[in-house]
């Protein structure tokens, strides 16, 4: 009976904008096909079987994932070309092996030992994306070293079981590009870089691919260049991190998380609202020199509207959520009324939640993390 | 079937110290025990049933929690005198007058407002701690405010339905202090104002308790003066942010990250985990002057050993975690095997978290988040 409780509290909810997610997806994947490459959409973002539908609605046939439990999800979803972006996991074989003989499935290598270590114990086939570091310096192979690529590929084509795709980038650091300017710079650059390597190896790999990942760029290039695929992921919602380098403008959200607000304090125009890191993320952006946890906004009938000037949640423990306030927003609220809160986020948002609400009363289910 | 591979793959995987973890509880309620006051130990850091039978053994009958979700969890495991810490939302009065139906449970004002909306809507019986704020201005109503306060004492009094357990405080500011001397500091400024407000209130509430709850206080205090009840909860797991401010030290932590080691960068000595912010939180400290998402230990055969001295998680993102390690260390260590991670904010790593995995192989469940 508690149970029953506890299915029917709903708030902090993530509310969703499905008229907005679906023009973020259409938005680029018209782009996509301008430029004539594959578009192969992250779906650590939103990890949904039933938002995966839209992507699929607009054409989409393969995707990426960041863990195998996230591939073994949507195989459920009924998607069958799977590339797992994220350091192949030596430890996860008979996982690999499972999958890997129901669908067509990539992993991502970055040194011999992994390649070598997966020809060795595969049963199926597997796809290999080679992870190039064009300058993140998160993950990757050095571009310049030639050699150890080399001895990688070498495994490879001496191997029946894996399949040489291509060569794949993160250029995670477009996101500390001050402006869209200084983001083509950085996609260039890491374009030129895959080139160059793509000059190299085309001989013996004829039909290898060139592929690219973060929203940033995706968002940012109209011309992908000499580019084979991109795997954007966080453009289906959007946040505060995308807004704040331009990419995206605060309506372009696609989630908010509706809370409670549950006290006042009227000498520090505070609003104190149940919703913390526990349903945010600890995430965070500098505004107006200040930590900023997220900007609100306030509930309308058909979902949310555009951020209240001079409000944001300037500070978040576990559960809670403190929001300075526009004297004017503070006196408008009271308690027992909740607020939208746009997040810095949408990915580490997204992964705390356990459904989408949308406007319409519709619960959309995600993968459980 | 392929839920089955997902319950079979557990990397990364939260491991938990079972004779550390009691030791704690053990510490704690003996120091109760010496000072006379009641230990309602805060669940939110654990969130599991099987654990809070630990803290049953030791004497406890009464809990925190943080979310009226959480209480309704642990009424499951059977207990039935709950204090919810988090101010009242009153969007929740269905649920609560479920609860109370059921329990002896306790609520947190701090308005008027929300003591008339409770005494209006409620159909059973709650107990009520004022929230005070000493300090750390989150939440709680200035103790100065005798006005306010003696007005919300008056609609309680006057109620059937509400009965005044006592005055509560969170000195969330001991986290800032630099040391030992500086929380009691804080402590013994929190527990005076608390006191001033019995002197005013006792007359017409001769019974009201006065309650602290922070780890660090109550961790670093061994004579709690005129206090009541204590409702630590950190204290448990412990983590990177108490070992800081010198509560505890490493040994002390209860719970490491078990990742898998997927990556190495040789030039930059750098270690890549399958371990990122939707396994141990986004938060961080700092440690020799660099940000730090958790300290590294080695696996052992009964659970893990000391900290690896210069080796750290020097970045985090969704799903990666990237150590910066000591030349020895570095070289020590193979792609597939694994590392711990000590975490910053044990609350929030275990949050995140499906299960608890002892060195005895046991699978400890929690509360779904």
């Amino acid at each position: 009976m508690l149970q029953l409780w506890i299915m029917n509290y709903f708030f902090p909810r993530l509310l969703l904008d499905k008229a907005i997610c679906k023009q973020n997806i259409k938005r680029m994947a018209e782009k996509a096909y301008l430029n004539h490459v594959v578009f192969r959409p992250h779906f650590k973002t939103h990890q949904s079987i039933a938002i995966g539908q839209w992507f699929r609605d607009a054409g989409m046939t393969a995707i990426t994932v960041s863990s195998l439990k996230m591939a073994a999800y949507f195989v459920e979803g009924g998607w069958n070309d799977i590339f797992i972006a994220f350091p192949v996991n030596v430890l996860e074989m008979n996982s690999i092996n499972q999958l890997a003989k129901n669908i067509h499935l990539s992993v991502s290598i970055e040194s011999a030992f992994s390649a070598e270590y997966l020809n060795k114990h595969l049963k199926n086939t597997v796809g290999v994306y080679l992870k190039i570091d064009t300058g993140y310096h998160r993950t990757g192979l050095d571009p310049t070293n030639r050699e150890e690529i080399t001895q990688i590929l070498k495994v490879i084509n001496q191997s029946d079981k894996l399949k040489f795709i291509g060569f794949y980038t993160h250029a995670g650091h477009t996101y500390d590009a001050g402006n869209s300017i200084e983001i083509e710079k950085i996609y260039r650059n890491s374009v030129d870089q895959l080139m160059a390597l793509r000059n190299v190896f085309q001989n013996d790999f004829p039909d290898l691919i060139l592929s690219v990942g973060d929203t940033p760029s995706c968002g940012s290039s109209t011309d992908f260049g000499s580019i084979d695929e991109i795997r954007p992921g966080n453009f289906i919602f959007n946040d505060l991190i995308q807004a704040q380098i331009g990419i995206c403008s605060t309506e372009d959200l696609g989630i908010a998380l509706e809370c409670p607000v549950v006290a006042k304090n009227r000498d520090r125009k505070e609003l104190v609202i149940h919703g913390g890191a526990v349903h945010l993320s600890k995430e965070s952006i500098d505004y107006q020199d200040q930590k900023n946890f997220g900007l609100v906004v306030p509930i309308t009938t058909n979902g949310w509207g555009k951020p209240i000037k001079n409000t944001y949640v300037k500070g978040i423990s576990q559960e809670h959520g403190i929001i300075k306030a526009d004297d004017h927003f503070f006196k408008s609220i009271q308690i027992g009324d909740t607020v939208g809160i746009l997040p810095v986020h949408s990915c580490l948002t997204a992964n705390l939640a356990d459904n989408y609400f949308t406007s319409s009363g519709e619960i959309i289910s995600k993968m459980r993390s």
